[in-house]
C-alpha cells in the first residue's frame, strides 16, 4: 500500500512528463501551464489509491489518474470564464493571462486529451471505462449549469441544492475511486461501492465548505468568514434558514440580501443562523452523508488493512477542513 | 447502395429521435435546438456512405454519423461565442439566444454526448474508432486556434494556409469517412485511402470557396463577391499575391488594406488578382488536391460501382459550388 505522499509524487511525476502536444503554441503553452499549477491532485490520487486496494501494479492506473486532473482541469478553464475570475491557485487564470477565445479552445483540447489520455489504460472492455468517465463529465457540466441557475433563484429547495453538489463535485470523486477500483480488479460491486464511498464523502466535504464559510476560524479556512453570506449565496444553511425560519425572521432577511454594509449583513445572519441552530442541522446532515460513506467502505470484500490509507485520507481532509 | 436523399433522411431521423437528455433544461434546450437547425448533414452522410460501400448494413453506422455531427455543431457553437456571431443558418447562435455561460457548457456537454454516442457503436476494438475520433477532434481546435493567430499575422506562408484548412475543416471530412469505413468493415489500408479521399477533397472545397469568394456569382455564392478581400482575410488567392507582386504593386496592397471604400478595394484588389493570374494558381492548386484524392480513391479494393455515389456527390458540391 503507499501513502498519499507516495501517489501524489507519482501524479506529479505523471503530469510533468506527459506530453500534451506541441502546436500551436497558443493551445499548448496554456494547458501546460495550467496543469503545473499544482493542488493537491486529490482526484487523481484517489484513482491510484482505489486501484492500490485491488492490486499491487499500481502504475496501471497513472492514465486514468491523468485523465481525471485533466478533465477536472477542463472544467476549471472554463468556469474560469463563466466566473470571469481572475485568479486560480494563485496565478492568472488562463482567461485574463492569455485571452476567451484561447481559454474556450484550450480547455476544448483538454476534454478531447483527457479521453485521449483515458484510451490509453489496458482495460477490457474499455468501453466500460469511458461510460463512468462520460456519464461523470456529463453530469459535471450539469450541476455548473444547475448552480449558476441558482442565482437567479429564491426557492432553491434542500433536495435541489443537495443534487447540485452531487453532480457538480461528488460524483467525479466517486468516478475517480471507481475508476481505479475497475483498473485494479475490483468486482462491480466493490467498485460502485468506492463511487458511493466518494460521491457521499464529496457531498458532506461541500456541507462542511458551506458550514466553514459561516463558523470557521479565518486562519484555518484561508478566506474571510461570511463571503456566502455577503453574496447571498444559497448554500444548504441559508436554504434551511429560508425553510425554517419565522416570518417577522424572514422579513428581516429579505432586507439584509440588500444590505451593503457587510459587517452588519454577515453579524445579522450569523444570529439568525444560531437562533435557528442552522450550524446543528447541517453538521447533522454532514454527519448522515459520512454515515453512508462509511456505510458502503464496509460493504467492500477485501482486507479491512487496504482499506486503512483511504480512510484515513477521507478522515484527514475533513479534520482539515473542520 | 443509398443515395445522398436517402442517407441524409436517415441522417435526420436518427437526429430527431436521439434523446440528449433533459436536466437542466438550459443545457440541453440549446443542443436540442442547434441539433434541428439543419444543414445538409455532410459529414455523417459520409459516413453512412462509407460504411455502405463495404456492408449492407448502414444502420450500424448510424450511431457513428450521430456523434460525428454532434462534434462538428460543437465546434460551431463554441466558434460562434469567438467569432461573437449573431446568426448560424439563418438563426439566432446559442450564444446570442441564450449567454456565453450556456454556450460554453453546452458545447462542453456536446462534445462529451459525442464520445458517449459513439461508445454505442458495435466495433471492436473500439479505441481504434475512439482514436480516429479523438486525433481527429484535437487538430480541429488546433486548425480553430491557428486560423485565429492569422488573423495578426502578415508572413502566412502557403504551407501554413494550407495546414490550417486541413486541421480546420478537412480532416474531418477525411475521419467521417474513415470512421463509417471501418464500421463497414473496410481494411485498415481501404479505410486510410477513404481518409485521404475526405481530406483531400476537403482542402480543394476550402480553395474552392475562397475561389468563389473573388470570383464567383452573387447568386451561386449567396453572399455579396469580395468578402474575404474586404475583411483583409488571408486566403490562398491573398498569400500567393503577396508572394509574388512585384515591389510597387505590394506597397499598393499594403495601402488597400487601410482602404476604407469597400468597393474600391475590392476592385482594385482582383484587378491584381487578374495581373498576376491569381485564380488560375488557385484553381491549379485545386485541382492537384483533387486529384490526389481520387487517386486514392483509385487504390480502394472493391466494386468500382459502390464507389459511384461517394464520387458523384464530391463532383456534385464541387461543382454546385464552381
Amino acid at each position: 500500500m503507499h501513502s498519499y505522499a507516495q501517489l501524489l509524487q507519482k501524479v506529479n511525476e505523471k503530469i510533468a512528463n506527459n506530453h500534451f502536444g506541441s502546436k500551436p503554441d497558443e493551445l499548448y503553452q496554456p494547458i501546460t501551464y495550467m496543469m503545473s499549477l499544482g493542488g493537491k491532485r486529490l482526484r487523481p490520487v484517489l484513482t491510484l489509491m482505489a486501484s492500490d486496494m485491488f492490486s499491487a501494479q499500481v502504475e496501471t492506473a497513472l492514465d486514468a489518474a491523468l485523465a481525471v486532473e485533466v478533465f477536472h482541469n477542463f472544467t476549471l478553464v472554463h468556469d474560469d470564464i463563466m466566473d470571469n475570475a481572475p485568479l486560480r491557485r494563485g496565478h492568472e487564470t488562463i482567461y485574463k493571462k492569455w485571452n476567451m477565445p484561447v481559454a474556450i479552445l484550450s480547455g476544448d483540447l483538454m476534454m478531447i486529451k483527457s479521453i485521449e489520455i483515458l484510451a490509453r489504460t489496458n482495460y477490457t472492455p474499455f468501453v466500460d471505462l469511458l461510460e463512468v468517465f462520460n456519464t461523470t463529465a456529463a453530469e459535471v457540466c450539469e450541476g455548473q449549469q444547475i448552480d449558476m441557475n441558482f442565482e437567479t433563484r429564491q426557492d432553491v429547495s434542500h433536495e435541489e441544492y443537495l443534487e447540485m453538489i452531487t453532480l457538480k463535485t461528488a460524483v467525479l470523486l466517486g468516478a475517480s475511486l471507481k475508476i481505479g477500483a475497475l483498473i485494479g480488479g475490483a468486482s462491480k460491486e466493490d467498485a460502485n461501492h468506492l463511487y458511493e464511498f466518494g460521491k457521499n464523502i464529496g457531498i458532506a466535504f461541500q456541507i462542511q465548505d458551506d458550514i466553514l464559510d459561516s463558523f470557521g476560524e479565518v486562519a484555518q479556512v484561508g478566506k474571510r468568514i461570511g463571503g456566502d453570506i455577503a453574496s447571498n449565496k444559497k448554500t444548504l444553511l441559508l436554504i434551511e434558514l429560508l425553510a425554517c425560519a419565522h416570518k417577522d425572521d424572514l422579513k428581516y432577511l429579505q432586507q439584509l440580501f440588500g444590505e451593503t454594509d457587510e459587517t452588519i449583513k454577515i453579524n445579522e445572519v450569523l444570529k439568525l443562523y444560531q437562533k435557528y441552530q442552522i450550524k446543528q442541522f447541517a453538521e447533522s446532515a454532514k454527519q448522515q452523508y459520512l454515515n453512508t460513506a462509511f456505510n458502503h467502505m464496509s460493504q467492500i470484500q477485501c482486507a479491512e488493512e487496504t482499506k486503512s490509507v483511504l480512510i484515513s485520507t477521507a478522515n484527514e481532509l475533513m479534520e482539515r477542513m473542520s
